[in-house]
């Protein structure tokens, strides 16, 4: 077993020092155009949809040319252009002070200092114009979603929240798995002996991974999205691809919302199409795919109306258009039938984990 | 700071011996049946609707003096007696073998014993008379939900799982928190500094305590509930007050929905009446109340129709019968108001900590 060790680099400090600097270039710049007696104004790119274009070779979802530009000359620009500046403020102080929230908690705390919105979605879309401004995504500036998913495996890192700096921590220490909160997510990895991921979408098959071993018998450090993952467990699934060079094969259910949870982790949305950081091409969604519900004859349910429409939408995607998705999406179609991760069980509750498992990763690799 | 140490009583070790005991019991009690020429049968109370009751001495709700009996005589009861029988000796191997399940699981893995279940709702509910035959949670034998809450703060365990036998873990090693999966909810407790037990509803509520220091400051274990508090969550918070002899104060969303989570902590639920040790009777919801959102002049939403209907239905529940909840349910449908958690965020990212946990411990104390 091979080990990995990180060079100095300690990317999540730099990021945050990146942040900071980004949200201070911000204020420079409104400053420096006043002292010029402009009225301050910021540019970003548009988010409307059709300024969305899927870049086959970033394999993500990004902006197109068009700008939109918010100025305090313009009347109707002076309240959001207020709210993106409180924003910058408030994310300011959040990194410096190093305090973490979430969405609603930005909403809520706008009313001290009486920055007012008129309901969340507002505060929300001031937020991800914040993201675009400065380019980095809110997580970088410690807002974090409610949603914790969980990793466990052999991968050393080192804490640098508060009280922590410095702290190491080995990811099997504890065997329920550790949760990808805010202090997780800008730990530095230190040492690992892993030489792939496996991203997994159920509670129940993790826990079965882990008691099975199967980060020692595979050599893998495990993930459990929990469902569709949280913004900030893709962006710690790049980390562990781009940073220690570990491939990532994902399982999910067999249907079209499995799909897709694996495709996030791959592609990323098209809400997130102004970012970068968030996705992982290279990841391999291993399955659990229509073609093993045939292969392995796994006990199914018939795919439902809703279903069906999904995998209609799916099919005319453009981060589907390569074989393996074309390939399952006419065969979900074909058999009109999805399978869970758990029905592997019907062969015995280890046999995903001793054959399945070798032989997906045999036919994926 | 005191410490508590715990004696060497080993109740989670004891607990699992204790199943095991109860499922074997179960099999012999069948095996005797047979040898004394009679066709297996089994006894236990019945959990239709009319022998639920609410148990003012015991603060939730039980089964009362009406039984079935599912008896091989029957033509009608051979498919649920096998299917018990089969789950019981399903649950004896995962017991024994130390390996964890979940209800889609065990759905599933029937199927590799022939044992047919018409749907996963037909498996779950022999399991649920596997809990009433036996007299203990599903979590005792090992199938647990997918959900998964946390806990923070400063208690020492010991974990019983395979290949962590005697290793111990302090519950503030990981800021985010560590995951409440199999390997801790059956974990001993060793050594704690804390007297009390706060659980939270929301993810970001729990992270502002813990870099707030609350652990420390209040001398308690924190326990984020995740929305509605999954049944191995409430048991080990039961385990906290019973075991370790900690107070335990609940803090939710101010709305019928984050009542109904501090009153399922505290008192359980009707469809697990033929269960015990799932409850914390002494447990006390702290807020946030619908007199808070008055008296902190809280920012608020009005009540929708949903919330109102689920008022009323709350109003003649035999466990909001006290007083407090009386009078906030009351509040409610006066003030046609509801809060969250985030919302003392208007005074500031820190008010809730500094002045709202102080004032609500002094009035719930």
């Amino acid at each position: 077993m091979g080990e990995k060790q990180q060079d100095d680099s300690a990317s999540a400090v730099k990021k945050k020092k990146e942040t900071v600097a980004n949200l201070e270039k911000l204020g420079q710049r409104l400053y420096d155009q006043m002292e010029q007696g402009e009225f301050p104004w910021v540019k970003m790119p548009s988010r409307s949809i059709e300024n969305i274009r899927y870049n086959p070779d970033l394999r993500q979802y990004v902006l197109g040319e068009r700008f939109v530009k918010r100025s305090a000359r313009n009347i109707r620009h002076i309240r959001p252009l207020s709210q993106l500046v409180w924003t910058a403020f408030f994310a300011h102080k959040l990194s410096t002070q190093r305090k973490t929230s979430t969405l609603r908690d930005v909403y809520y705390s706008a009313q001290a200092y009486q920055m007012s919105f008129k309901d969340q979605s507002e505060s929300d879309n001031v937020i991800t114009d914040l993201e675009t401004v400065i380019g980095l995504a809110r997580e970088d500036f410690n807002v974090f979603p409610e949603e914790r998913s969980a990793i466990f495996g052999d991968l050393t890192i080192e804490y640098n929240v508060p009280g922590y700096e410095g702290k190491r921590m080995n990811l099997t220490s504890h065997p329920d798995g550790l949760m990808i909160g805010p202090a997780l997510t800008y730990s530095e990895f230190v040492k690992t002996s892993a030489d792939k991921v496996f991203a997994i979408e159920k509670g129940g098959l993790f826990t079965r991974f882990v008691e099975e071993k199967v980060h020692e018998k595979f050599n893998a450090l495990l993930v459990l999205t929990a469902g569709q993952a949280p913004r900030a467990t893709r962006h710690f699934i790049h980390r562990l691809n781009k940073e220690l060079e570990l491939p990532v094969y994902i399982f999910t259910d067999a249907d079209p919302w499995g799909m897709h949870i694996a495709m996030v982790i791959i592609s990323g949305s098209a809400n997130a199409a102004h970012l970068r950081d968030l996705t992982t091409p290279d990841a391999i969604w291993s399955g659990v795919w229509a073609t093993d519900i045939i292969n392995y004859d796994l006990p199914s349910d018939p795919l439902t109306e809703i279903d069906i429409k999904r995998l209609h939408e799916l099919q005319r995607d453009p981060r589907y258009k390569d074989e393996l998705w074309q390939r399952e999406i006419k065969i979900f179609l074909k058999i009109r039938k999805k399978a869970e991760q758990e029905a592997f069980s019907r062969y015995g509750l280890t046999y995903i984990v001793d054959e399945y498992l070798p032989a997906k990763l045999e036919e994926t690799r």
